[in-house]
């Protein structure tokens, strides 16, 4: 519309010269100048802010994210301005990742692809009908910098699997400029929304010889289940260690999905794997709660299975083979620094004393260090803002009972599953 | 823009009448006509369609979701356009579940809020900054018209909670020009997606009243965990059959929210209820899958508790004691009814008979009527594209080992949590 504008103002310039009486062409420019302004420029966005305020105001967007803080979820919830995460996809379930992160004010967002917004994708969350046409990451950067403005956004239209984008991508992941003093690479998470086998492999790739920590998503064909994935090199199994279900055998798994073979796809199955996503990325670089190392979601029982899986000792991925012996010969001084904050933690106990001295009511202390995140959780919702009495007991209680009897989380051997595929293979 | 726009065409009219050449005024005109068109329809957005079409092209916004029956998922996708649906709350959950109906195709939205806008808000998805200051109904109902607009979108902005706000939402309740043939109340469901007792509570009284299956959905004060609950009167516990834990004693809920008290919230714990919300509802409505009574989301932990809760005898609601007593009169009706559906099944599989005379493989068929939904969609997996083949056993058999282990959604009796509540009464 600029340049629309522009023409009308040239059109009023012209008749003002012709004119005896310039009065009216005055009044008519301030019309069409106080148009164009309110066509350009969107008197609600609002401006960056310093710090972020913890203030209960009605014009504050980070004020529930603080009361975080006061909760006693989060311990220093600012620090989310200092992290950096990648998103590699951003389709149906990459889209809304970044759109919550974007909203949670997290420092700077890297995002992938080289797809462009279809009216096919507006079967999911996100991307609006008069985005049709524009790239996928312009389209994204478009909403999320109207959203939030303090997130710094980096997007990178092109295909990671390419040896060109490969390049670019294991570059971008290791510059430092956002954050010059961080160890490690430049990012803090990786997360991978792709759809396809070759994607994941490059991610998997680039993480593996950056040790890089990242977490992998996905939603099954018929839009009904999906999962995500904690991977740390050398730590957990890699995408490579696990031979996926189902492969493309000798088609291009891109040719079969464009072709006539249609996935289906629903807005609730890639919003909730997108939620539960970066809830645990959430829980990740803020330290709060237990990270999931894998999560499922089958949305037709309401069943949502996890497992553990080790790295792959005989895994086809050389770096990954890297990781693994660095995560062994690491062992003695992780094994050290764990016993040495044990024992930190036990002299602080010592020295601090009882906080009474008279236990009137006999209460004694017990370490449960390993549930200590929910712990903290748990006795948090324990205490009642002044006016509320509890008239049942606390939901905690309940759900432990519930929890021991349905012995989740169980641990998964891939030696176990390996053996069974061997067995499958020989019959 | 529409008002600026207006008065400059006025002042257009004013000049050219002053004016012995009107020419100039003409072109000036038609630019000025040609903006005002420009800002206010969108070049790509969409017109409405008449039939879902299931033709896999990029411009066809629903091909991914009719692609759920061509994968055996829905039977007859399409139903969807009659349903209506109305949401109490146009808040963190009830924006994001209105844009996953609303993209899903759904027939008719229903919202329901009185409240405004704020930047408050923008730590969670759906409501942008240049919407601050609207109605959160007005701004529903903008972003929504764009993304579909084939959704009959109605707003209602009200406190349902105010004697005429509750006569209102009643009567909006009942309204049957949508879907005049419909039997019941003139909507499929009612989801309830607000953040306090008293609302709660008059949803409760008017779907008690209406016998109006519906959803609630909540999330903790904390931000860590939700919930969803299906209630169908008479047959499920209602609001007020269960006591809720807490309860404001003596002040006035919603000033304990707004002065200094500030609830956490986060867009991730949202978009998960918001998520299993629409997902339990599109199951309902669409008849797959198993629907969830309950279904509870603890993010610290990932653990999601299911369980099933019976109507209070001796509820205070008195028009859910008039349902219980109405779904107890009909028990031999609907024993009957389920006895002839059986035999019905029964005689037109005898009827059919085999589809094949011979049975080189000895396969014969076992009647599993009560796990028909999920084994039809277990079975639809079973069956891969051209060009795929399977690396391991199905995912399916896999998941109900782990299934029959952990014992999940076992039924919670009320009489046992009452006699909790009394003994800790006594004490």
């Amino acid at each position: 519309m600029e340049v629309e504008f522009k023409a009308l103002l040239d059109d009023l310039d012209l008749l003002e010269k012709s004119l005896f009486d310039p009065a009216p062409i005055h009044k008519l420019r301030s019309h069409v100048e106080n148009l164009a302004a309110l066509s350009k420029c969107n008197p609600h966005r609002r401006s960056k802010v310093k710090e972020l305020s913890s203030e209960v105001v009605d014009s504050n967007p980070y004020s529930r994210l603080m009361a975080l803080q006061r909760m006693g979820i989060v311990e220093n919830y600012e620090r989310i301005r200092e992290f950096s995460v990648a998103i590699v996809g951003i389709g149906g379930v990459g889209s809304v990742a970044a759109e919550m992160l974007t909203r949670c004010g997290i420092g700077r967002l890297l995002l992938y692809d080289y797809d462009t917004v279809e009216l096919a994708n507006m079967n999911r969350l996100f991307f609006r009908p008069d985005q049709v046409g524009m790239t996928k990451t312009d389209a994204a950067v478009q909403t999320l910098a109207e959203i939030n403005p303090d997130v710094v956004l980096e997007s990178f239209t092109m295909n990671i699997t390419t040896v060109q984008g490969f390049e670019t991508f294991t570059k971008s992941l290791t510059n430092k400029s956002f954050c010059p003093s961080k160890e490690g690479s430049g990012v803090d998470l990786v997360l991978s929304c792709v759809d396809n086998y070759e994607a994941r492999m490059a991610v998997n790739q680039a993480c593996n010889e950056l040790r890089q920590t990242w977490m992998e998503s996905g939603v099954s064909e018929d839009a009904v289940s999906g999962h995500i994935q904690l991977l740390v090199p050398g730590e957990t199994a890699c995408f490579a260690c696990a031979p996926p279900l189902v492969v493309a055998s000798g088609i291009d798994e891109r040719t079969l999905k464009r072709e006539g073979v249609c996935a289906a796809s629903l807005p609730t199955t890639m919003g909730v794997v997108a939620g539960l996503l970066v809830q645990n990325s959430l829980k990740f670089l803020l330290n709060f709660g237990e990270v999931s190392p894998y999560l499922g979601y089958n949305s037709l029982k309401d069943f949502f299975p996890t497992m553990q899986m080790r790295p792959n000792p005989q895994c086809s991925n050389v770096a990954c083979l890297e990781r693994q012996k660095e995560y062994v010969l690491a062992k003695p001084a992780r094994d050290a620094a764990a016993k040495a904050k044990m024992e930190a933690d036990a002299s602080t106990a010592i020295d601090e004393g009882p906080l009474h001295d008279d236990n009137e009511w006999n209460i004694s202390v017990v370490d449960d260090e390993n549930e200590k995140d929910t712990t903290k959780a748990a006795s948090s919702s324990d205490t009642l803002p002044e006016g509320l009495t509890r008239e049942l007991p606390v939901a905690d209680e309940y759900e432990k009972e519930i929890a021991i009897g349905s012995g989740e989380a169980e641990e998964d051997d891939l030696e176990d599953l390996k053996k069974q595929l061997e067995a499958l293979n020989a019959a």
